[in-house]
């Protein structure tokens, strides 16, 4: 048998394949997976390339578009349909092929645009930015069936299943363990419609099938798009992020605040609300199931598809969040032992949790890792990976409730403290979540006390109109009131500073941060000294919970801290440290990921291994409870202080006004190395 | 180490076993598998065994009781607490001991009664008589666990599956693949209760686990019986098993009228209902959902029990009833090609159907073969499994539609026909269901025209009050006609014949059967000329399709000819040939197996194994389509005379009156041999 060399690019893999194979099947046996769906009968186009002419010496090959087989009818009529496409791009028929189509007859030299390139990845920012694979548990195919007649009236499930698996078995070509007609399972709803939908598409449909096995959608004729879910509920938000699964963009991203906000701030009140009224769970279920709907809706119009397009979903929350959102009682997280229901991921039928996305469509809840310890931290520890690390990083979730975990490849550690809905800009006046129209970021100037800020949406500081502030401008307005001394180390107004912002109101002494003529709510938006003494009681009981863990495991200082958190924008981290919210070690040491909870959910809607990842490593972490002794108690009173009241904080010790270290410091640096 | 003989009766199995191993243990190594539920803990008793005492020669063996460890406190206790369980059997609390507890020292003579014996059989009444295993798809265990504690908050869930794996393999020591606490599922209705549930039976749970591997229900403390339901929905009527899975006793029969008659008499009308009518599909699903429902509670209560606790339902139906049933549209099977929505078997929870058993248990519907051969048919393959015989068969499945198969274990054929609703005694003017008060068996007196028949409910025949006649007993009472002389050989009442029971009703002459004193309804019975033609019609459509199905394969005369049926009681196989309802054969070779569909749904039920043997032989049924020529209208013609015009019915030829073999016979007898 004649052989030809086939070069691709830009991978550079080459060698010798058979006359007469069709260039997507020669790409594949090189290693060089190109995408496809509609079982190589040039419908989908996924599967372009061009073809590179010219005597490449370089390379040491002659490539010519002659030395493929002529465009066929298919492939024409696909590009003729598409003339935006070819002048677009500055294509010509011929140049650009249908790899399923050209068969190699000579040697030639191929470029595979990338999104014709399968095993696609998306860039994940993270502490150490990493690449993420694309392979999402959902799989679309075209299958094409002969019609029934009465020498041939198979019932339409099987008529499918046997073409979908024809379909799957040209598409993977190559690929072990691809399922058979039998193995192919058909969703109960799917089996009510299809009848309908195989005669609307004259037998030819679109197939979505999840993880292999399962048919959850059917759609007539063929139709592009796979769309996902991923979202974050957070006590005090609910975040959505919009995906497409095949290329892993985001889509949309919404936000909303936790309706169940109104029947209680923090988790030990919800779990009481359950308890001491009737339907009370029904009641919060509810409204988080109703409000994620809407989110659902918002997000679909701004990505301008349906709903029922959306066929998956993950979500991730505390350990709380996630039973209210299952509906399962947290009746017995609320006591000694603290006992959840479930730690296992969960995966349910959309139609049974009421979610509006495809009635077929897979929830994956991803699993809770102790009592307070939830599928939250199960998704930062997807995205941040310490588990695959060295070093040792800390990483530090900060919400209504904060998660910390310690540790490396080796051992997990892990444990939580309340910190109150400050952080995420409730319970301060005009505190709101991440949102247009909310102050991210704050600097104040140290000598005429005027603030410059920037909002959300803005491009520029100082412009827009203030709606509100969120959490992490937050933290910056109060470690830059400290830093330019109108806040004492005790976070006291200072007595004798004078300026025009500074005045008192009905909730203490107060720093105007925006005038009311800035805002478009019409009043002046203030730091009060009640706004203060929340970020005080929030930060020492994140300082004292790392400290704690550092100490316990006797690691002393992280090779890292991750700083996470869905409470606002990134958080700024030398004005974390300026307020003493983690343990002081190099500034160049300390990372902010923004959202890690809910990039994980979207990590493992758009990566199905990193689900089993998820399962395994929130098995390995050992959750450690923080004492609640007098001792631990007086540690709590100690960081209170800016930054606290031993620790000197020599990383930043140039930002503290009058900073004189303590000489009692000594013994709380470092842990128990 | 030391070693023991033990020896097992009734089974005579025996060997030696080591010092100190349980009975239980000793058996499952000498091949005997005991029953237990409760993880070996004392709690079931479902091991009990006898020890027999004496120097047994024939055996070589000298058994005593002391060669077993004393009986244990948890042992006792077992045995106290049921003191009228010694009483009954005459049992003393050593000689019956638990085999869980009691270990060998020494040489053992052990009978097992039978409800202690594991892999249980029924005994199924069929063409030949065969016992089926009872290996339900369900099964319990007793789940004990440590109480959850600061120490050891692990989720309810983690600590359920954890201990029932435990649970699971002390039950079924020594086989192999037994799941994984990581290879457990449990359906998300039972995560809802669970935490209360474990708290209620302090920690102390029966679980039920289906095919291995799901959690379908968990009940507070140790708690018997696994119960199921078989269904036959037929066209005319609903019939209904309740069985008690662990050892197949059929603990209630129910059945009721199918209420879509309403709505339309045979599968076509019902069809077209649906697409003629808006919500038409829903309504006629609704209606038998809510019939099986019924039938559902009818049963529980006959035996005491709640319907909760029927924790799997196998349902079998033709095709129409089927779709109808799963609430699938049979649009497509009401015109040409006549294609269903599915054939493979379909398994629900009973929550997605409305089906009103434990929401987490399965519903299984037997896979439907063709267009018009359904899950009845199924029923009947595994029912009657001509697919494992060397003789060919041909087996008769008469309700509204017929479904005929023809075979071996090297090939079956199948074909259908409709025959009216006459033989399920509806269109019959007192027509009714095989229920009490229905006659079910006639006989007429060839001098007096007086009749004989037997009801329903009563040991004696012409006793009791009637309410109406079942479709048996219409055959019989048309064949008793015929013999007797009051009908002539074209089922026309004979001119010339006087008796007080032959009279003209507005249904044309009439013959009563049971005059208005004898009935409990205060009107005559009569079998009308009108009914007479209905049985022709029904009896032609069955003897023309079997003989199509005979010439066809070539087979000519069958080796067994097997009459089944839900609609009435047994049919009478004489009757049956002498109005030629079958092709001529011996009568010998002739069985009436009764409702072999409803029997076939109980075997998939009450064995997990046949549901798998009922799909690869539907796979391997290969489908006849009957002609509809005017040669075929002919031999419908022909068959509609008693017996048949041409065929001599050589068998039966002495209750043939005026009997005079037809010189064309020759022709049709025996097929294309």
């Amino acid at each position: 048998m004649k052989k030809h060399l086939v070069i691709l690019q830009p991978s550079g893999r080459r060698g010798h394949v058979e006359d007469g194979v069709s260039l997507r099947a020669a790409a594949r046996e090189l290693g060089v997976d190109i995408e496809s769906i509609c079982a190589e009968n040039a419908t989908c186009g996924k599967c372009k390339v061009l073809v590179e002419e010219g005597n490449f010496e370089r390379y040491g090959i002659t490539s010519r578009r002659e030395h493929l087989t002529p465009v066929t009818a298919d492939e024409a009529d696909y590009f003729a349909r598409r003339p935006k496409l070819l002048e677009a791009q500055g294509w010509q028929v011929g140049q650009v092929r249908l790899s399923c189509q050209a068969k190699v007859h000579g040697d030639v030299l191929i470029s595979v645009p990338e999104e014709s390139q399968g095993n696609k990845q998306i860039v994940r920012k993270s502490a150490t930015q990493r690449n993420i694979d694309i392979k999402p548990s959902l799989r679309k195919y075209l299958v094409e069936m002969a019609p029934p007649t009465l020498a041939n009236p198979q019932a339409d499930r099987e008529r499918l299943t046997k073409g979908l698996a024809a379909s799957m078995s040209l598409v993977r070509r190559g690929e072990a363990d691809l399922p058979s007609p039998d193995s192919l399972t058909v969703d109960y709803p799917i089996l009510r419609s299809l009848s309908d939908i195989l005669r609307a598409g004259k037998f030819k449909v679109t197939v979505t099938v999840w993880q292999d096995r399962e048919i959850v959608r059917v759609e007539p004729g063929y139709v592009e798009g796979l769309f996902g879910a991923a979202v974050d509920v957070g006590s005090t938000t609910i975040a959505l992020y919009l995906c497409n699964l095949e290329n892993g963009d985001i889509l949309a991203a919404e936000s909303e605040m936790n309706p169940q906000i109104v029947y209680g701030e923090d988790v030990m009140s919800r779990i009481q609300y359950t308890l001491t009224n009737k339907d009370g769970l029904e009641t919060l279920h509810k409204v988080v199931i109703k409000t994620i709907n809407q989110l659902l809706k918002q997000a679909a119009k701004t990505a301008e598809i349906q709903t029922d397009d959306i066929s998956e979903m993950v979500l991730v929350g505390n350990t709380t969040m996630h039973h209210l959102l299952l509906n399962l009682s947290p009746k017995y997280l609320g006591h000694a032992p603290y006992v959840p229901v479930v730690h296992h991921s969960v995966d349910i039928k959309a139609r049974e949790l009421g979610l509006s996305i495809n009635p077929s469509g897979n929830i994956h809840v991803l699993p809770t890792i102790a009592s307070f310890i939830g599928a939250d931290t199960s998704g930062v520890l997807i995205a941040e990976e310490p588990h695959h690390q060295p070093e040792n990083w800390l990483i530090i979730d900060i919400g209504t409730n904060a998660e910390l975990v310690l540790g490396n490849k080796e051992r997990l550690v892990c444990t939580s403290t309340p910190t109150g809905p400050a952080l995420e800009g409730a319970h301060v006046e005009y505190g709101m979540r991440a949102a247009p129209g909310a102050i991210e970021r704050v600097e104040i100037d140290g000598n005429t006390f005027e603030p410059r800020y920037k909002i959300i949406g803005e491009e520029n500081w100082n412009t827009g109109q203030v709606k509100g502030i969120c959490g992490s401008a937050i933290i910056d307005a109060v470690a830059e009131m400290f830093r330019v001394g109108i806040l004492d180390s005790r976070g006291r107004f200072k007595g004798g500073v004078t300026s025009e912002r500074i005045l008192e109101t009905d909730r203490g002494s107060a720093y105007i941060l925006a005038w009311a003529r800035e805002t478009s709510i019409g009043h002046d938006i203030p730091i009060t000294s009640q706004d203060v003494r929340a970020i005080q009681l929030a930060k020492a009981a994140l300082y004292v919970a790392a400290r704690t863990l550092l100490r316990e495991t006797g690691i002393g200082t992280p090779d890292k801290i991750i700083l996470a958190g869905a409470f606002g924008s990134y958080i700024d981290k030398t004005k974390a440290m300026l307020i003493g919210m983690v343990p002081d070690c190099p500034l160049e040491n300390v990372y902010a990921v923004g959202n890690a909870a809910g990039d994980g959910a979207r990590i493992a809607l758009l990566n199905v291994e990193k689900r089993r990842e998820a399962a395994e490593v929130a098995r390995q972490v050992t959750r450690y409870e923080l004492p609640t002794d007098p001792d631990f108690q007086n540690e709590f009173m100690l960081a209170l202080n800016f930054p606290h009241m031993t620790e000197p904080f020599s990383h930043i010790a140039h930002l503290i006004p009058d900073h004189q270290p303590d000489p009692m410091a000594e013994k709380f640096k470092g842990g128990k190395k």
